[in-house]
């Protein structure tokens, strides 16, 4: 039950510009990154359109999903080896499990999840366990090994120790995409010691706990992910692409739909517009297959799309306002009409969109999202949860944050000059009198 | 002469990881930056297939233009501001070129310029004097704007302080990719102290002089450059890349010429094999289009190209040794009979490729590529060549290196069984015994 | 009312880990660096006994009152510059106070205020009010600008703008600080965008506000704030040091006092001792002068101030645990008694240490420690106090924390071997059993 | 043969800005830690007097001790064990080496060994092998464990690996003040990627070798040391204070030596004046004992010494100009004479100061500073010198820089107004005019 062809003559080394180096000595690693299915993460941004708000921020999933490995690979092979509590037998599957956790995901995976039904999770677990470069690499552990690394990354494996490393509210993709999101967009956010985290990090029975004297560390990681989620994640920018491209998607979907003929038809596309997308079609589904598209339908003769479409390649986004879903959906209901009169369909020019964030949750067991807290391990050896020893985790806990935002194109607006009064009704309910 | 629109009514900032922010005050920079011909730069590497050896390298062409635009800011701004040698009335001028000099730029543009004999810079001008964006707003400040803009990035320009900023041996260019490229590749190379330079610069008559109290800071560039050039532009993994992309287009093309029938035509390549591409053709090829083919690539029957396009999307690149072309070429005529027993097209699978750069020089009038020194202005006011007061620039200075490699698909060698002699012959030549 | 001499011929630059560059181009800033009193802060630690717990806190408040200047000189010149609500008149003073507000610091200064009931605000306005070279240089401004100076730092100057920059909750003091002793202790907790909080600050009426897109960078300072107050200025073994050398001075004067005969005379601590210091003694005291004397009284014969001596000298410093106050006291009293009978003076071997912080509060008029709360300028124009604004400002504002130890020094308990049974009864006490 | 304590029960961290963290899981280290030998270097600079050049070169010795043994443990620990070229049972051997090889560097030690004839290494060597505290615990591990900690300081262990480690071309020594003092200081100099060197090194026969992969990591940390040479240890403004302070040293002896009565009787100093200090007058000597002396000394009634003290501790120092001694003596004796007539002492005023580096030599037996060269392993496990493979080295190899500088009190010959001839003769020959 370990891989046949053991560890490389010599180790290998990628150069990384959070961990320094990402080492690689175990053949079974270095064959599952030589895959095409891994190679396709180089295709596929890690912050979606992220990069349309900071500029930096181009790197990819191979990118990340190496430095989930790596910061897996020191828990291990420097913290957990030896100790009594960690079972060495479950190395070669929890480095597995954290180099393909998000072998799954597609290009601008949150749109194309939305608009056609699909979950990243599901496709993960196709490619693991399909006919693929990744499963054949695999299978040369053991027969069930490619399925306990799927259970792992669906969080059903049953030692929670190794779920725990690739998913909890502190664990190794987290840690990885926090920094490196931090450092490929240049913001102060995102920083947090690491190194101290990994050193306090135990294994207890059916859990990972932090000996208390890292708790500040955990503190800070907290304080970084809050700051990293309202800062870049949600930022409203970025917002107002994922609004754009998803209207492009719709609105793709509905022509195809309707019988439209495109001038490039979207063969790539098909199997997803008609719900029966197989593994191999969803592989080569890349970044580049989607931009392609969208440059190609720049020309479409259907005005809503290619609009969209030149607004997405050409960075035209659009605008946004403050928005209150529980006290200003009159006015949302005035400003469709408005819209449509002035002959701008709010289906695809009208769009509320919400971001919500729960910093840290302590344990609420039966509650929808059900998340396993923090556990912090005294020096007497005993097992607190976190925000009952820390006072600004505390603060926070348990507090979902949310925001609502209404976009809209201010460009066609200002051009209603034909729609004098309507233009002038639509610009006060939107506060830009 | 000046942009109507003036200053912004609020400066804006772009998050930049290497210089922090970017800083645009002027509505004519912020009008270039929309356009649709600079948004382009945002799917276009800024190193090519770097980004296969260096997984962090996958920063875009947008991202470098700002930056070197935002140094080129500071220097007039912050520097050169007030002092008489400088005319202040180039500044826009100066500004409008930092930010659009790489504008020509196409996907890996090096194997595209050497396989179609195209060339970026003539493309840079297409599209500054062209019917496009970039030159509409140019117009706006005067008729001859674009012009002059052509001209300062074609270095024909008269006032040669303009050139010299953004093109010389010490100049905004190479300052902001020398730091990025280290930045997202992660090395340690490409650091050096910018802020002092900066604080040094002087313009001088039809140049710019670097104070001698900065001349070590100076030198430090100088090392930095050296070995981001031998240790990351050079990589061979990355030449390796090079390499299978320039057979790719080179099979594509021949397989035009020929008569070939592709199962996924090269629409947007026609044009470029055929030696008549415009502007606008120019204009919609990038990174995702390239890719896009080459994906489909991978299925054509034509068999060169399909294992071509398979090698390169899955990041499986030729093997390479050492190779003196003075004294090897007999041996390289040896494998290239046996590589045709084979039935291995030498054409494609055995390829030389040469690395050269000359660190630093001084002045050598009327040769080829001759280079404009860096010089320092001594405390008495007098001028001096960098090579005749630095040891350590003088010991490289002039010293042209060049090495070359010999590719190979090592693969297809080990799986040559069926003609174990010729296998055994290859294995000798290459030093693979 | 101008420094007679203006601006230095050439601008002067120090080279500063945290702000890359210190820039100096007034002649009065120039010349209070050359100053007697201003180069004596070279001998004075940022950090008192904090580097006895994390090494690299060696750093003077020479070093960190460069800092702070260069902080307002950025604010002042690169952002209220011009701006009408700020008045240009007031960059001279205000430099000066940046540069002096630590000028009557001493040698670990915290000890030394407690013990003998000193006040090194008041020394700071008598240095800069006296016969002293500072006073001298600042003179030349004008009669009353010395005063004006003073006043600054005394917060009591009319020009709340000018105060505010200074001392606030959100200061050039705190903001040089947080980063200085962060890069010092190399702790990754003090980082936080500075560039965006100086980008943000804005003159107002009696204050200095910040624009609200700028919110969540001062969230972020707030938390690296509370951090570091908890990381690095109350981390228990610093206080541990902090205790020692406290008793050092205790025990020196009471000897000096019940007129003990020295075999190292105290000198330069007699009028200290006596509590008649003058301006000019107290200048002479750094921390060379201390450290000389607790070297000598290592080889005292009184045995309580030659073995403290020995304990800070060489870094053996007393255990601590936990202590709650309200609950404890019994058991205090009950070591106490101990302690006696065991021939160890509890007045010098066991002490109860506290530290409090209040991370951030809103305006509480008329109350104990009122402070300014930060204001919030939004993009209507509208001024509003953080917490208000900022969720996670709001759950920690106004909740101070406070946090007690008791200190005792472990190695003479474990060496009472002839007294087994209050040995036994203190380690009991002591949770050590 | 091994510390009797072993391994601590649980690793100790010391947090460090350049490594991160310092780790140790031994006694024997921690013991010697503990030392009062070892904590005496907290009050020993590491830099001397560079701090009056660099604010922020205020570490220590004991910070950059720390370092040495921290690069050491990870080489050995990390990349040595297991290789059978490496003897396991050298580690506590060099691990006690690295930490102690500065112990017995004092205050400001190149002027005090200058002027006094010491040299740090014997007293390194007295203490280790005295009635100290650090032999105490080094005996511990077997009699003779002293001598070969004090053997391979000195270089004259037989197991020239061991040796290397710590002093070399490449060495933990360097490596770590190299980054250290780039750190301090804030000198954008002194980067190089420590990580690949420690990867690439490789213990042989003798030796340690560097596999020729890490060649250019290895070109990057000689041209570091380069600079960091030039641009901060012979920074001339450095030197103008270490010029002052050998000149104190001189007159406070000739002051002795003549029965001058000092108001502040130097007993710190009488051992080292005679000549015949011992080890427990050596570590009684520290920084701060220095400083106290020059402090009281700028009250004594010797002009002189007064002073030249003043000018320390004030940081009012020397002015220099370039000097060559081959061609300027003619002119260095007019102004010996000037200085006379004028009644300012040349022998304390006028002085002539060399800084001389070799930044990097091959191999030449027999002659002076006989210096091992750096050994490159290719890949056919061959073994070749730096300098024939590096052409950025062999460009720099066996040249020596060497700099002389005359230094003189610019403010004294300002004030020469009694004496106006001599005074613009002075001024003319310095070049001042």
């Amino acid at each position: 039950m370990a891989y046949p062809k053991g560890k490389l003559s010599e180790e290998k080394v990628f150069k990384d510009p959070v961990h320094r180096y990402v080492h690689v000595r175990d053949a079974l690693i270095w064959d599952l990154i030589g895959t095409r299915e891994f190679q396709r993460l180089r295709r596929i941004k890690q912050l979606g359109t992220t990069y349309l708000t900071f500029h930096g921020a181009e790197h990819s999933r191979f990118n990340h999903s190496l430095g989930v490995y790596e910061i897996v690979r020191r828990i291990v092979d420097d913290v957990f080896k030896g100790r009594p509590e960690w079972d060495e037998g479950e190395r070669e599957l929890v480095l597995s499990a954290a180099l393909l956790h998000d072998l799954g995901h597609g290009p601008f995976s949150h749109s194309f999840e939305k608009v056609f039904h699909l979950d990243h999770e599901s496709f993960t677990r196709d490619i693991i366990l399909g006919q693929t470069e990744v499963n054949e690499v695999l299978r040369r552990v053991s027969d069930d090994f490619p399925k306990h690394v799927a259970e792992v990354i669906a969080k059903t494996y049953q030692n929670k120790q190794v779920v725990s490393l690739i998913s909890s509210q502190i664990d190794a993709d987290r840690m990885d995409y926090l920094q490196r999101d931090a450092y490929y967009t240049g913001v102060s956010y995102g920083h947090f010691d690491m190194e101290r985290i990994l050193r306090v990090m135990r294994p207890r029975e059916d859990q990972i706990v932090m000996k208390q004297s890292g708790m500040h560390a955990v503190e800070d990681y907290i304080m970084s992910r809050y700051q990293m989620y309202w800062q870049v994640y949600f930022h409203p920018v970025t917002r107002s692409a994922e609004v754009i491209l998803t209207k492009i998607l719709h609105r793709a979907k509905e022509l195809h739909e309707t019988g439209y003929i495109f001038t490039h038809a979207p063969v790539h596309f098909y199997s997803i517009f008609e719900g029966n997308v197989t593994t191999e079609d969803y592989i080569k589904l890349d970044e580049s297959i989607v931009l392609f598209y969208f440059q190609a339908w720049e020309d479409e003769e259907d005005h809503v799309l290619a609009d969209l479409c030149r607004r997405f390649m050409n960075r035209r986004l659009f605008q946004y306002t403050e928005f209150n879903p529980n006290e200003e959906m009159t006015k949302y209901f005035k400003l469709t009409a408005l819209f449509k009169e002035a002959g701008i369909d709010p289906d695809y020019y009208l769009v509320v969109d919400s971001s919500s964030d729960l910093p840290y949750d302590f344990y609420r067991p039966g509650e929808e999202e059900e998340r396993l807290p923090i556990h912090l391990l005294t020096q007497s050896g005993h097992i607190k949860e976190l925000s009952r020893q820390s006072d600004i985790v505390d603060a926070i806990s348990g507090k979902r944050r949310t925001d609502h935002k209404l976009y809209f194109p201010m460009d066609l607006i200002v051009d209603m000059s034909e729609k004098a009064e309507e233009k002038k009704a639509i610009m006060k309910l939107l506060g830009l009198g």
